[in-house]
């Protein structure tokens, strides 16, 4: 077992009594500088927001005073309740990266508004990347959007199996043969309609296809609405881990209707609101608040509660991908739960267990570690309980789960850095958090054992 | 067949009479502001080097007035003859990327100077990707330096058959096989050591593992060293066509050691040197009459004659990546004959033809072809002709090459866009070359019919 001595520890927490002010005014970025510091730039973030403290080899983002004006130039401000939004006009969110830019359309009907993904088409060629549950619903309608007044425009589609299982090389290689078959050329567009399976996987391929193709985005579960589809993460599964194969892939746009989530199983609901639950427990207290108040809402696919959650979800992840795309550190926050979550979803065999549900069950472990480390109150632990019970969501891992392979799995997680595992914890006020390699062994071991039989 | 009209044409040709100043100051780059205009700015380009005539839908860069303190800024100036180099300091030449550059170190004597290599590593472990081939020759060589005096950093390998047949899915999954099963995590560090089949597959792979580690190239093949290596391009072949699944990804670091020439077969050696001519025809008339004055002592591997045509020839791809690293339009230049030589390599089954001698032929065809429209002089064609039965390359087909089988392969070349075939071709004096669609289609048709019997 590695150290307890952390050089990679980076904590998100609120302290405005230990600000040093950074006078640096370029653009923003999270910089590396060494294994032992990080230094965290930002012309706009204010002053009171960051907390440099390289002799404690941290660097902190206050929860409550969070960057919002750039990254959510064209969004609404954020309500204490749900927002009302008029179906013809979309929400917008953008994600600042710089010359790989994108906006994040939200709204009810945006699939009958052709002129939101015609004007992010490059060439004359599109194929659309589905599945055999999500094309007899929705494939037709995103045909006409593409080429509705637009007859220069030819459409192919590839439609795949449905799954997490299908997440892999051979499935890949499906899409490569179709575009070749097609002789899709550099100034052809990838249109990824489905889940997070097919977001991440025509991401990849939009990648990968002639070193790199246009690519847009239409997720159609809340799951991909929230997380997948936002901040260019793309990639496959191997047998021995989920997403190892990959690529930082950045999309044209995301097109959000949430009018698709009409047709979305109740199991798969849930699973997406694991992740909105998550952005409220990492950085966002206030949404939280505003979950407690409207679960019931949410699962009752409330049109107006679900466009705030899907908003705010996006202005979170937008945020933390514009200030750390390449995941340096800032953007693994966004991985509460997930490498327990992960450890079940390998073991149990992918797609037996929905990903938010494994999630779910990740971030219940995470915070019960925080907890036996006497990072976080009692009174957290309950609440988040409280809240995934309420979507319905699972507490704990599956009975065949062991120390073992949670071990197992946990040992090539992607957050591994020479051999140190590091993970996200609660630590402090609800909404803040850290990613450190820098815990007690025996906390984690603990943890482990409470959960699984042997 | 698509009409004549094309609004991609990029012409590159030295006329002085036609120039108009940019006088924009930033950094160097070419961008495709629309299908129909190319702009090409830099701070360090001279007035005198740069045409723009948009009207044409052009831009010009000549060959006789090149960017060169900025991308060499380390380099031995260019003489006329072959550079005496000391073999204990590598000749450096810098590829200008801006976070992402990196240096070629040249030289012999190399893999003898660890901290060449051991400053390029990150993290404690390593995995060395190779071949059947170059593993008994030169593995152990390579593990001595990466880990002599560094007893922290531990060395894994991968060993794959030796061929461009193997630079496929398959054998690319082996590479991650290898990488997972030995737990390697995101701050590890991939080697390239081999040829260009071995370095585009290996960088593909340290591209998509993890969605991205550091690596490092070391090319042991005339080939690799002066231009796969160097720019980035990396990727693997699907069954209809080369190099159609890949990603740009920039290593580290090239490590160029001469002495590993001493054991390349004299077919690899032409090969190779069918890029080095290449890099003469399209930008560089004074390297190409270099090349004519010493190609006997190039096929002979007089090392000092070797050294200099690998450094100008870096030089030469330097600049051109750095200009346009996602190949835009000037980068497509490099590709001179190489759209006839993949429809030759992909007729005829990868590896049955090695990728130079597929070049060569190429280059023949695009000359023919050049010649046909009245671009260049009649002694251009006899030069080329020259130059490469001397460095004992082909110049014709292989016999069961028919038109079909060209026009087949080459409709799904990388450099179709929206169905349209550009390719490079010469014109004007020697050393200028254009990129271009706009070309009479006869003359295509013509050289075809000229170099294969049905």
């Amino acid at each position: 077992m590695a150290s307890t001595a952390n050089p990679f520890a980076i904590s998100l927490s609120s302290n405005p009594t230990s600000l040093r002010k950074t006078n640096n005014s370029s653009d923003s970025f999270l910089r590396v500088q060494s294994p032992n510091s990080v230094s965290l730039r930002s012309s706009f973030v204010s002053p009171s927001s960051i907390e440099l403290n390289l002799n404690r080899r941290v660097s902190s983002v206050s929860s409550a005073s969070r960057v919002r004006s750039r990254i959510c130039a064209s969004s609404a401000p954020v309500m204490e309740s749900a927002a009302k939004t008029d179906s013809n006009a979309p929400t917008i969110v953008d994600v600042d990266l710089g010359n790989r830019s994108y906006p994040i359309y939200i709204g009810s009907g945006l699939l009958d508004q052709p002129h939101l993904l015609q004007k992010h088409v490059h060439g004359k060629r599109v194929l659309v990347v589905t599945n055999s549950t999500v094309a007899p619903l929705y494939l037709d309608k995103v045909v006409e959007a593409l080429t509705k007044g637009n007859p220069n425009v030819s459409v192919e589609s590839v439609i795949l199996p449905d799954g997490e299982k299908y997440k892999d090389m051979d499935t890949l290689e499906k899409v490569f043969d179709k575009a070749i078959e097609s002789r899709l050329d550099r100034r052809c567009t990838f249109v990824a309609l489905g889940g997070g399976v097919i977001g991440d996987l025509c991401g990849y391929a939009a990648a990968s296809f002639l070193r790199g193709v246009n690519f847009i985005q239409i997720p159609t579960t809340v799951m991909a609405q929230v997380d997948s589809s936002v901040g260019g993460k793309t990639g496959i599964n191997h047998r021995l881990g989920k997403n190892l194969i990959g690529a930082f892939y950045q999309p044209q746009c995301v097109l959000i209707d949430t009018d698709t989530l009409n047709t979305l199983p109740d199991r798969e609901l849930g699973s997406g609101l694991a992740e909105v639950i998550k952005y409220g427990l990492i950085r966002d207290a206030e949404f939280f608040e505003w979950q407690e108040k409207n679960m019931e809402a949410l699962m009752a696919r409330d049109p107006s509660a679900l466009t705030y959650a899907i908003k705010r979800s996006c202005e979170n992840k937008a945020e933390v991908v514009s200030l750390d795309e390449k995941e340096g550190g800032l953007r693994a926050t966004l991985n509460l739960g997930h490498t327990f979550g992960h450890a079940i979803e390998t073991s149990f065999g992918y797609g037996q267990w929905l990903h938010g549900e494994a999630v779910a069950v990740g971030m219940v472990m995470a915070v019960d570690m925080s907890h036996r480390l006497g990072w976080i109150d009692d009174s957290i632990v309950k609440r988040v309980h409280n809240i995934l019970q309420r979507a319905k969501l699972p507490t704990t891992p599956p009975e065949m789960m062991t120390v073992e392979m949670f071990k197992s799995v946990m040992a090539v997680d992607k957050k591994v850095a020479d051999g140190l595992l590091r993970l996200i914890l609660l630590k402090g006020p609800l909404g803040n958090c850290v990613f450190t390699g820098d815990y007690d062994r025996k906390a984690l071991d603990e943890t482990l054992r409470a959960f699984v039989k042997s």
